[in-house]
């Protein structure tokens, strides 16, 4: 019988790195997950990374057969396995992730962003299943996207199509520094650290009391926000409502390039549904050319925030294999 | 000998509308144009156009088989074979121009927006040979754009894909009234009319002599002011520096959705060189994500104005045709 075919989809993210080994089906037979913050040297983490992957690669049965690693991770260019110029990760400038992979292994390694991972993964095996057009917002700590049209997923020229969270949202001097050195991108807004942000100044202009005041900045995070918010805290569902109209407020301009089916979130934000969706699919209709109206769905990612990515990376390789 | 096969291209604009009998290789044998906003009504305008093209196509030989009709207009829908609230037409709500040309004709009808059909063109017989991913900007009354990935056009879910020129620049109720409805569109400030509205802006600030003081807001047009701005008009040259660093600001957002090799202007302000090419490099340059910084080629368009829709619109027949 031929050995059942397996990848390991690798979510390189800012704080955790989770893997698991997936079949083409896309169940997931093993995983687990690394500190990625933990390893100043790109060389030390892949090492301990690998390692972890072979002891995890041990409680599978001898029936299969690995065929390749794909990962997402911020800035990953899939034309030359490099993350570049990742703000969220400890290694900086440009960093050969996939070269270095092959220090351990001689199998296909193949890198992309995270948020073109989640994209695949959506597709193959999560709510845009059938769709031709769409496009996947991964809301972190910081805001990913991936397109896909036409069935396929979108690259560019340079493999780095896809980082709309670095589009101006308010732009000007004056505005919230972002980690890519650039001012007022659509990332300090709406993402788990946006919505932070947008909490403080709220919490600095308001007097109304809130639970929240009792945190720092560096105690506060988006669940601590999201539950307050359920509680009914004034200060958060602001805070929430603000976020969520600017996501809405760009989405009517990500609808103006590439007219897609439905958009999707995905991630930590996106499981506090209502409180992001309705001002999003409020601000987003009331800014779309009339030509859009009603016609773009916003809708929940399919897949489980941890597993879309791994996922979406793990199909990677089987997309390298038909090639 | 077979026939030589022949599309008739139409460039469907505000002002005029422009035709021609192209064949495959890109050479027009015959053309002609009409005063679009001569006619209310649209089925007085289709068999006027009509009547026209007929006429014009009396002048080629009979070696010649006509396969169909390419249209490029605001707002057109290839889906449908419509324009949909094309705000610079005379024809309100849902146009079914396919249709209504089907009163005339059994051929092929495709219709598409005005910028895809110049995307198009430059890509079979202009500066995007070869190219798999570009973006073309059309600077005309109003702005259009037209998004080629993995070599294919990008029509979108619902047949509408690239509209930027109704993306955001600068959002909020105190900004520059859209013909589309909304406030501070792109097309507001980057088009023909874009740059008459910033010179009058400009002018009102200003204490600066300026050969335009001379004008009423209805008599200037592009080419009056670019011809001040040759003659060293300081006012001009602003509005200018003005349009095209708007542009460039907002070309490094258009980068971070699709990672364009190259991005192609074309029409009339196009035309202005220098004037619009050096602030709006610059502007994209200093607002791009450093991992798209020096990558992306700003082109001039390699086709003359007047026949990159046309050419455009014609080659829609090969690609149907082919289908």
């Amino acid at each position: 019988m031929a050995k059942k075919e397996l990848a390991v989809g690798i979510d390189l993210g800012g704080t955790n790195t989770v893997f698991g080994f997936v079949d083409r089906q896309g169940n997931i037979l093993a995983e687990d997950r690394i500190k990625t913050g933990q390893y100043d040297e790109i060389e030390v983490f892949v090492a301990a990374l690998y390692e972890k992957i072979m002891i995890a690669g041990k409680k599978i049965g001898n029936g299969c057969e690995l065929k390749g690693f794909g990962i997402g991770a911020p800035m990953g260019n899939i034309n030359k396995g490099t993350i570049e110029y990742a703000a969220g990760l400890p290694w900086k400038g440009i960093v050969p992730l996939a070269d270095i992979f092959h220090n351990h292994t001689d199998l296909p390694v193949i890198v992309t962003n995270d948020a073109n991972a989640a994209a695949v993964g959506e597709m193959i095996f999560g709510g845009a299943k059938g769709m031709k057009n769409f496009v996947v917002i991964t809301l972190g700590t910081g805001l990913g996207s991936g397109f896909v049209i036409d069935g396929k997923l979108v690259y560019g020229h340079d493999g780095f199509a896809g980082e709309i969270g670095h589009t101006a949202i308010r732009p000007g001097p004056s505005n919230r520094d972002c980690g890519c050195g650039r001012k007022g991108c659509l990332e300090t807004y709406v993402s788990a650290t946006g919505l932070k942000r947008s909490l403080l100044k709220i919490m600095a202009d308001s007097i109304q009391p809130s639970e929240l005041r009792k945190y720092s900045f560096d105690e506060l995070d988006a669940e601590i926000i999201h539950d307050a918010a359920k509680r009914g805290d004034p200060l958060a569902l602001r805070a929430f409502k603000h976020t969520g109209q600017m996501l809405g407020f760009k989405l009517a301009d990500v609808v103006a390039h590439t007219d897609p089916e439905a958009i999707f979130l995905f991630g930590g934000l996106a499981l506090a549904k209502d409180l992001i969706f309705e001002p999003a699919k409020e601000y987003m209709e009331e800014n779309l050319l009339s030509i859009y109206k009603g016609k773009v769905k916003l809708l929940e990612s399919q897949l489980s925030t941890q597993n879309a990515a791994v996922l979406g990376a793990s199909s990677l390789i089987w997309t390298e294999i038909e090639k």
